[in-house]
Order: C-alpha cells, then sequence, then structure tokens
C-alpha cells in the first residue's frame, strides 16, 4: 500500500472495524487503538479496541467513555503491531490471521496483513493516525488528541529519542491547541513513580555492571526482585533506558527474566552504534536507538552471548 | 518595551555588546547567551558572554569556538535574569548597575534594567530570542540553533512541563530542521547521569519523607551527602523534580543546604497548587509549577516552616 489514501478508502468502505494493539500495550499502540476508534465512531461507524493484556492504570483514560462492544468486524485492523506474533493471546488466535489492515512505523513490520502501510520515518505510528483521520474528516477533539499525543509522547521518549522528527513536533504543537494537558500526560506516562517503581530503581541500580571500558552498562530484572518489591508490569516500563543513561555508556543492555524462563533483552543505543542491528542476529529487531530479542537461560550464559554481538558492534561502529 | 521590535532597534545601534546570564546557570539562561552572542557576531558585531559561576561541562558545548573577548561595552543586555540579585558575584558588581536591556520570560521579573522585555507566555528566554534573531536577520545556523533548543528544551522540562506552548514545539521543528542532534543535546541534558549521580540518587531516595496524607514529598540535600558521593554542582541538578514525581504527591520540596548554612528551599507543584506562592511568602519567587526561596538554619525549623505553609496552600487549593 503506497499512500494513506487507499488505507483512508479501505475504512471509508467499512462498516464495523475491529482494531488490534500488540501485547505488553504500550503508548503508541493504545493511543492509535483509542483515536482511530473515536474517530471512526465520530464517522458513524461501530469500532472497538482488543488488546490481549490487561490495560494499565495509567493508559486507562485513553478509553473512557468507550464502550466494550463486540461484533463481527467487516475489517480487522492492526496498529503499531509490526509482526503477528506480537499479538499475543487471546487476540492472535482469533483475529491474527484475518487483519486487512496494518499501519505501522516499524521498520521490521513483516507485512503479514493483507495490506500494510509501514512509514519508518514516522515518530510513532500516532503520527500517521494524525495523517489518516484527518484525511477521513475526523475533528481532532480533545480525547482524540490526548491518544495521539500520548502516542508521539510515549514512543519519542517526551521528543527526546533521536527518532523525534520536527513532524511530530508540529504535530505535538497542533494538539496542544485543542486544549489538552500535554503535562499532565507526561507526568503519568514519565513523572509519576509508584514506590514499588522506587524500590525497583533502587534494586535496579545496585544490580549495574560495566563492560567493555565502560561502553556498555548491564542491568537484570529478575522474577526475585519484582517480587521482593511488590512492583507489578507498569512498574517495569522503562527501566531499560537507565543503563544506556550513564556517561560513557554507548549500548545499555537491561535482561528481564520471563515467566518461561526465558530472558527478554533490551538494547538501548547511542548513535552510530545500531540496536536493531545486534537483535537482528538473534532472531529479534526494532529501531537503531531501541530494539530487543530473546534469549534462552541460564543468565550467565544469555549475557555473555549478547555483551559478545555488542562488543563485536561497537568495534565495527566506532 | 512594549516589542520586541525595540529590543532588535537597540541592538542594531550597538557596536560592543556584554550578555549577562544569572549565577547558578541553566540551560536557557547560557543558551539565550549563547545565541544570542553568535547571532550578533555573524552581524559583525563584537559580543561576549559574562556569567558570575564556572560553566559546567554539559553546557560548555554552547560556548565552542567563542573568543573570551574582553572590551568596554556600549550596550549591556541581561538573558533570563528576573533579579539584579542573580547576577552573583563579580558580575553583579560590575555590570548589575547599569543594564541597558534585560530579555526574560520571568512574571517575576523586578524590572531593574533600563528597559526590560519581558513575555511571560514564552515558555523559555530562548523562545524570545529565537524571535529577536529573525528581526535582526540573522541566519539560524547549527549552533545557534543547538543554543535556543538547549535553551527551551531544559525549561520545559524537555517539552513537558505545563508551561509549554504550542510556539515551543513549533519553534523546535524549526530548529530541528537546521540538523542539529536534538536527542545529543537532550541526552547530555537530561539522560546522561554520571556514577556520582547514581549515587546522590540512591542517598536522595533514602532521604524522602512525607507529610499531608503523601501529598507533600520532601528530600534533603546535606553537604554531607554531597561529599560523600563525590557529586558536583552538575550532579545535583533536577534532583528537586524527585518528589513531586511520586504517586500522589501535590508539592515536592527540596531542602538544600547551603555553603553559608542556609537552605535552598525548591518547591515543585502540581496544578491547581501553585508553588511561586507559597515561595512569595518567603520571598522567593518563580512559576506556578516550580519556585524558590531561602530559609535559615536549622533544617528541622526550616523544614518545619515551609511544610506549614505548603499544608495551608494545599487547603485552600483543593
Amino acid at each position: 500500500m503506497k499512500s494513506l489514501e487507499e488505507a483512508a478508502a479501505l475504512l471509508r468502505g467499512a462498516e464495523r472495524v475491529m482494531i488490534l494493539c500488540h501485547q505488553f500495550p504500550d503508548g503508541d499502540t493504545l493511543g492509535s487503538g483509542s483515536a482511530l476508534c473515536r474517530g471512526l465512531r465520530q464517522l458513524g461507524r461501530r469500532a472497538a479496541v482488543r488488546c490481549s493484556d490487561r490495560i494499565g492504570p495509567k493508559y486507562r483514560f485513553l478509553f473512557e467513555g468507550l464502550p466494550d462492544d463486540a461484533f463481527e468486524p467487516d475489517l480487522v485492523v492492526a496498529v503499531d503491531v509490526a509482526d503477528r506474533a506480537l499479538f499475543g493471546e487471546p487476540v492472535g488466535p482469533e483475529y491474527g490471521g484475518r487483519v486487512d489492515l496494518c499501519l505501522d512505523h516499524h521498520r521490521s513490520n513483516v507485512r503479514y496483513a493483507k495490506q500494510s502501510y509501514v512509514d519508518p520515518q514516522a515518530a510513532a505510528t500516532c503520527e500517521i493516525i494524525d495523517v489518516l483521520l484527518k484525511l477521513l474528516g475526523v475533528a481532532i477533539d480533545k480525547p482524540i488528541a490526548e491518544a495521539l499525543y500520548t502516542g508521539i509522547s510515549t514512543d519519542t521518549g517526551c521528543f527526546r529519542y533521536t527518532n523525534t522528527t520536527p513532524a511530530a513536533h508540529r504535530i505535538a504543537a497542533d494538539l496542544l491547541e485543542t486544549g489538552i494537558d500535554a503535562a499532565a500526560i507526561d507526568r503519568a506516562m514519565f513523572d509519576t513513580k509508584s514506590r514499588a517503581r522506587l524500590e525497583m530503581e533502587r534494586r535496579v541500580l545496585d544490580s549495574i555492571r560495566f563492560a567493555c571500558g565502560g561502553q556498555i552498562a548491564v542491568i537484570r530484572i529478575t522474577k526475585k526482585m519484582i517480587a521482593e518489591a511488590g512492583a507489578v508490569e507498569d512498574d517495569l516500563d522503562g527501566l531499560a533506558t537507565i543503563p544506556r543513561g550513564i556517561e560513557g555508556v554507548r549500548v545499555g543492555v537491561t535482561l528481564r527474566e520471563k515467566d518461561d524462563g526465558f530472558y527478554k533483552v533490551s538494547l538501548r543505543a547511542v548513535s552510530p552504534a545500531d540496536a536493531a542491528k545486534i537483535c537482528e542476529k538473534f532472531g529479534g529487531g526494532g529501531h537503531r536507538g531501541a530494539a530487543g530479542c530473546t534469549l534462552p537461560p541460564p543468565l550467565e550464559e544469555a549475557e555473555k552471548k549478547i555483551l559478545g554481538a555488542v562488543e563485536r558492534h561497537l568495534k565495527e561502529n566506532r
């Protein structure tokens, strides 16, 4: 699909639209889902959002006032979902094989949908949704503006990651003019910490180790640490950015123990280092600045593997 | 002074311009100083920047390539300095009494200069400088864009404080288009932590206490903590935002022991609480979201005083 106008045409022809988000949902997939759903309902369509995971408290405002509608869709749309495998259960088994349209900004998108509009230049999928809603003639009201702002702000780390474009700032300016309280959204997304989060940060700071002459910093997030801090999923959000943030560090590595015993590896890289390139070697993917993959236990072995790959990459990309 | 055009006229008529920043310099005063100095030099004027304090390492790039010029100015301009007392020494005694033009965005500006242009709607003084430089016909090159971006980004907490305007986002978009590496600036300003900083954060987290049913959080920064962590001034930047960031907190209070034994109180407030109103009672000032004042020792007495005032304010502004 070459142009967003084609996506708009598909949506114009639909009556009942099911919108799918990825599992472990973030602000961009949920913001995109909320904004598209509200926009379609404004146009008189039936629309609902599905996500395999429970929506965390800080994102719940995105769905305020939206009824929990169930229907047989005539169009299934995935937002910000680069791969069918990222739907999780139950969304994957139910809808994963019949996605009509995928709207995404991940370069790594595997084109699993019947039609895909992927713009890797966009800082967030919400940037694409913003343009799409305007093509559809949707009025960007406050709830839609809040949803779009949430996606753009969270995916750019509040306008501080390298993916932040002039377009992202200009859309944010327009969204602010609808009168939304962007500072309150950012506070909820970035600044507000639960006590459990504080406890996790203290533990993570204690776990920091350095490699490659201080160019790599590694943290661990184990099930034991999570239990001791009394942390829930929301409390772990963004911990992976801590190691990259230490003076002199070019790649930050986070190893997180999953329920199945495997380790989710999150890489954060300072240009010219490329996190996606490293993670692709282990079947993962993402952006230059932030990417991920999964490695089998034991932890020491997983850490050795990823550190070796990062070290080689740093040597090749000075 | 009603319009920025008048300020531009003053600058056009000057040959040798001395630009003054406030003490304990931040990104906005230094970014404004750097951008204005570079702009005037581009126009063939002699210009230099003076600040009473040493420029911290993270801000030094702002002055790269600018010669350390000394001359007798025919125009003295203060940027982002709300009060003559904020020049510190030696800038205050030397130039404080003869400021021809003050460019500022602090509502609390006391109009100490011969002429003042104060725009409290501007998110940062750099926003004013951006318009001024364009009026003067200065080409916004990369070093100027970096300086302006630094001021806007730091004064808005990277576009997340309530003072962030659509204009701030639009200027940022334009500045990004000059090709500056905004992410690298933001990383240096916000994300990059020295090891000493990590140590300070750990100590500050340990010092947190709550009052008023969790609506007020207080941290202490003592000379002893600073010495133990091996921290320098730069390592303390932004610590005052930590208490406000805890769930349920409406006003965050930081008490910092100064060299003279007095305590610098920094307040961060969530609207409708107004930090400036509270600090004004103790002879201080600032913005609604962030303000400061100074209280005499002992620490317990200072804490009691400010907590009492905050508590009363919260009761009156639910």
